[in-house]
């Protein structure tokens, strides 16, 4: 059974979002004398509770960019910050720090070397033009983008894997999702497909203690992504 | 009032569907003796119905891939072609001959061109996986491959161009649908998008009557890609 198709996780795994978005609040007038990291880990935090919204039907589905934006004003406020001069604009530039995070630094290399021999798409909860800002500022050689938003599910529901599959044409073991998250792996090998752990022991920053080895036997594991290229 | 980016039509604008299916069939041994040409004018002529199932409602949605095999099976029988020695995978990959579609040659230096300025996508009634197929194998350099699959909803109903607005984040004015066919403009254009005209007198092979010259006033037109890209 061939691979044919490589599925990323993108928050964590291909990209860095903490100080992606931490350097977005440091540039953010209102934010100024906070520590930029907190604020990062406190929007973060939020993420899971917005989208459980929409896996559990409570709320029809919406795009990342929807709710991080309700979730931003929400982590704000609760850090105190005045935004009485700040304008609707400000905040939506804000909220796209999402769209302008940097890849890891093995991530180009990775990515250009196994675009030679699979088809590659982000499998994120992001939305389609937040994935392809991303990509178009970091040059990240994706042959599709899909996730969440082209699949109308969140992970880790299974039809944000097997609607993906549907969308690739393939069946799922001719798809392997690389994620640095067991439990979005976990999650992907019970809907039958392959899987590659790839860990990011920085994704939380220092003192992280999730999600450092792999928890189940992946089918790979791979320091890095060029590692991963090279024993696919 | 700037446009953002620029979606295309893609069978007949941005790739010669006529020559590269012909291609495909003049290959496939059924079909020896038979004029390619022909038959690739036989199964686009089934399109349309095909996806008016759809669009009317008649017929929950489905996939550019699959109206095409089940159309291609019709279009063999109908032209007496032998089948019984051929397989469903000989005929799924003639059937992927929609995915091996070669640009026109203009279009290669136009898209690089407009890349640096503008975010680029199909808006096509193709579905993701043959899209990205095809500018995989071609170098077509989308931003993120969008179209009838990820908006839901066929061309021209409004849905295809609006929803295509909403995946990006964008104000439909903000966004210009690049096409060689006035119908397909016009009915962006009601919907409040720009629109650009570059006319394909070859798609339709000698002796094309139809979309040879613009029948509105639309935004732009060109000759070509190129010409568009330093004319927007």
């Amino acid at each position: 059974m061939t691979v044919r198709a490589l599925v990323f996780d993108v928050f964590g795994t291909v990209v860095d979002w903490r100080s992606g978005v931490a350097r977005a609040f440091a540039a953010f007038p209102p934010a100024r004398g906070m520590d930029p990291f907190a604020l990062a880990d406190r929007w973060r935090a939020r993420y899971q509770p917005a989208m459980e919204e929409v896996r559990s039907g409570r709320r029809p589905f919406a795009k990342l960019d929807t709710l991080h934006r309700e979730n931003l004003e929400v982590v704000l406020r609760d850090a105190g910050a005045d935004l009485s001069g700040v304008s609707e604009a400000d905040l939506d530039d804000l909220n796209r720090a999402w769209h302008r995070l940097d890849p890891w630094p093995d991530v180009l290399l990775g990515l250009h070397r196994m675009r030679r021999r699979f088809f590659l798409a982000p499998l994120s909860n992001g939305n389609i033009i937040l994935l392809a800002n991303m990509a178009k500022r970091a040059g990240l050689p994706w042959d599709a983008v899909l996730g969440a938003e082209a699949a109308r599910a969140y992970k880790p529901t299974p039809e944000a894997y097997l609607n993906t599959c549907d969308i690739l044409g393939m069946r799922p073991e001719e798809v392997c999702l690389v994620a640095a998250h067991n439990g979005d792996l976990a999650a992907a090998r019970r809907c039958g497909l392959r899987t590659a752990f790839v860990p990011r022991p920085l994704e939380h920053g220092p003192g992280q203690s999730s999600d450092l080895a792999p928890a189940e036997d992946w089918d790979w594991v791979a320091a890095d992504f060029v590692a991963l290229e090279a024993v696919l």
